[in-house]
């Protein structure tokens, strides 16, 4: 086991807290970070329908593809009778869902009828869960009456308990190497698959003492005029003098993840570029001078836009999100975010990447921190500095 | 553009003649992989709600989220004015979602009426399609008639062009390389993380001419007793002396994938495997031996099953499936499955990833092979001898 049972133990009972204050006599969770958060559950198998059941009381059932669900013993703390592969027939087939089977089994254990005293929670956006599973569930349970349970394992995996933290302080060492290897590395002439290879390959090998896990996301390094455009790979390009590579990456270790961005201009940075950076720079470290428990979300938004508009600039996206346990394709955990609308005040133990993402016209330039919240202030996952990096063109 | 023009509008035709014969006025298109197939767009952003609407007659449009669209044109051949991005503050909040927004610009844009004289195609079990976007499609549009396209796109996508050929060969040489680092590298002592690491920069850098691009999977090694568990990726423990390590990985290229299975014996193998090895390679060889355009799927499915019986074994999942664009969490098309009950017959130009995965008591085999399907038989897209390799133990 990852965690201690006493820990898989109290998030369950959080879980089941919400669960209690939403009315939910179950809920039905596809996300794999949640179904990993509970059960310790690890595969590339999330590509095939799973889910778990999460009675109000009793124990916690699993679903996979029969081939995954022998092998779960493997990962999860969960006792073999609570764990059932569904036949390989129903993979990929127009006519059937594997869900079919899953909501059958339920039924055949006797426990749909506790679970038609409440409301049913579904994860109605996770990633993994399609309307046509849930269309079986509706056909399978008709006398089921399903809510969506509006990301309530996600919201519980907010605040991070001391073994969480441990885990994104590896990650964090992880993160370390990999944006060591980008920065190192890149230089004029070399081609940005063979920089990504690199990092790509940190990543993984992690640190002598543990190895690396795998991002969510794989790296991205948007170069040049492409850096105006988010979300770009790479490409077999060579770097040229004068381009300014951003750099976002992350660590993972078991899954958690603590993602890093920086840029490095390879030569002397134009002077918007210079003026974008420096704007940037001090705009993120007013964020986190500002970051604190007791603090409103909506604060750090107002500082960030403040700072920038000083200089005549503005950002409308997100300065950042709540991190934790991650699977492709997203790092983040879909709950809080640091903007201006969200009403959400921080506490202890809450950890987010703070992102300033500047998308100009013809450039790019990040900067970001991963980091914890603490009473009196943060603590930073990576200590990189602060600022744009300046190599040889 | 990757593709010619002549081949985008040919792709749209081929989808559009499908979608006459199902009869629907218009299809909403979620899946990244069928997106990209269609437009070209390619980037990192599928994690956020983006969809392609595709009208019976006049243009598709492409809806993603601000910072994505904007920089939609870095990658696909839609006209600016066909792209739209959705605001910033639709993302990751409980009570609105992208897709509202969405429908009332179609709406806005006199979309919805044409549409509503048939019937609407959803990719009801698209990843990255959720019920959530699902109930904003049926809020926003109560006047649509909703059905099911069944894998429309992708029933489109499985016999490739010969620009499509072109580039699985190229993602074959990829492969090639990052079979190569991993059997080079695989030793006893090393740790698996170290492995993978080889494994995931070979695949990134690719070949001296071409960059790889990063494959949907991450590479799979399981090795000694877990390798009786398929989807497990690894993990920090160094390789030992007897282990037998399967590799399981692909090359990618422009999206397209090769992926192929080796299985390494590090040192002499057990009986076991020795004799689970040789079955399962005479069975893939009786595959790929009767395969080749005109013979049905299931001839394939029977030809394996009688080969393996032979030798007392059986293995209960298909041997195989189309392949082609992949982003993650799969590299399999979701159509032609290699299975007794599919009825699929093979054309020409169908790609598939012949696999047998033979998931033992306290051991593992693979053996596989990316092939293409001629008139007379197959090629393949890489040239690995088809059976267990044997390294100093």
């Amino acid at each position: 086991m990852i965690f201690s049972a006493a820990e898989y133990s109290d998030r369950l009972r959080r879980v089941r807290d919400r669960m209690q204050t939403q009315g939910l006599s179950a809920l039905l969770v596809a996300d794999p970070a949640n179904i990993y958060y509970l059960t310790g559950y690890n595969a590339w198998s999330f590509y095939t329908p799973q889910v778990l059941f999460v009675p109000r009381e009793g124990e916690m059932i699993f679903f996979a593809r029969q081939m995954d669900a022998d092998g779960a013993f493997r990962t999860t703390w969960l006792p073999a009778e609570n764990i059932y592969g569904y036949p390989e027939r129903y993979i990929h087939r127009p006519y059937i869902h594997p869900f079919d089977w899953v909501m059958f089994k339920l039924r055949e254990l006797g426990l749909t009828v506790p679970a038609s005293e409440g409301h049913v929670g579904l994860e109605m956006d996770a990633h993994f869960f399609s309307p046509k599973a849930y269309r079986a569930i509706v056909n399978a349970v008709p006398e089921w009456s399903l809510v969506d349970c509006f990301e309530l394992v996600n919201w519980v995996r907010v605040v991070k308990s001391s073994a969480e933290i441990q885990h994104m302080r590896q990650a964090g060492m992880v993160c370390s190497e990999a944006m060591n290897a980008a920065i190192d590395n890149v230089r004029v002439g070399m081609r940005q698959c063979d920089l990504a290879a690199k990092i790509s390959a940190a990543q993984i090998s992690g640190t002598p003492e543990f190895g690396g896990d795998y991002p969510a996301i794989v790296p991205m390094i948007p170069t040049g005029v492409e850096a105006d455009t988010p979300h770009l790979t790479w490409n077999s390009k060579p770097f040229e003098s004068g381009q300014a590579v951003v750099l976002e990456l992350s660590g993972a270790f078991e899954r958690y993840h603590t993602p890093l961005a920086r840029t490095v201009s390879l030569g002397k940075p134009s002077a918007e570029l210079d003026r974008v950076s420096k704007a940037t720079d001090e705009a993120l470290n007013a964020v986190i001078d500002v970051t604190q428990a007791g603090v409103p979300v909506n604060e750090l938004a107002r500082t960030w836009n403040w700072t920038l508009a000083k200089h005549g600039l503005e950002k409308p996206s997100r300065i950042g999100y709540s991190i934790g346990i991650g699977y492709p394709p997203d790092w983040g955990e879909r709950t809080v975010s640091l903007r201006s609308e969200d009403e959400t005040v921080l506490e202890e133990n809450m950890t987010f990447h703070l992102i300033g993402g500047m998308w100009m016209d013809g450039f790019g330039y990040e900067l970001s921190e991963p980091i914890r919240v603490t009473e009196s202030g943060i603590e930073a996952f990576t200590s990189f500095p602060r600022h744009l990096i300046c190599k040889e063109g």
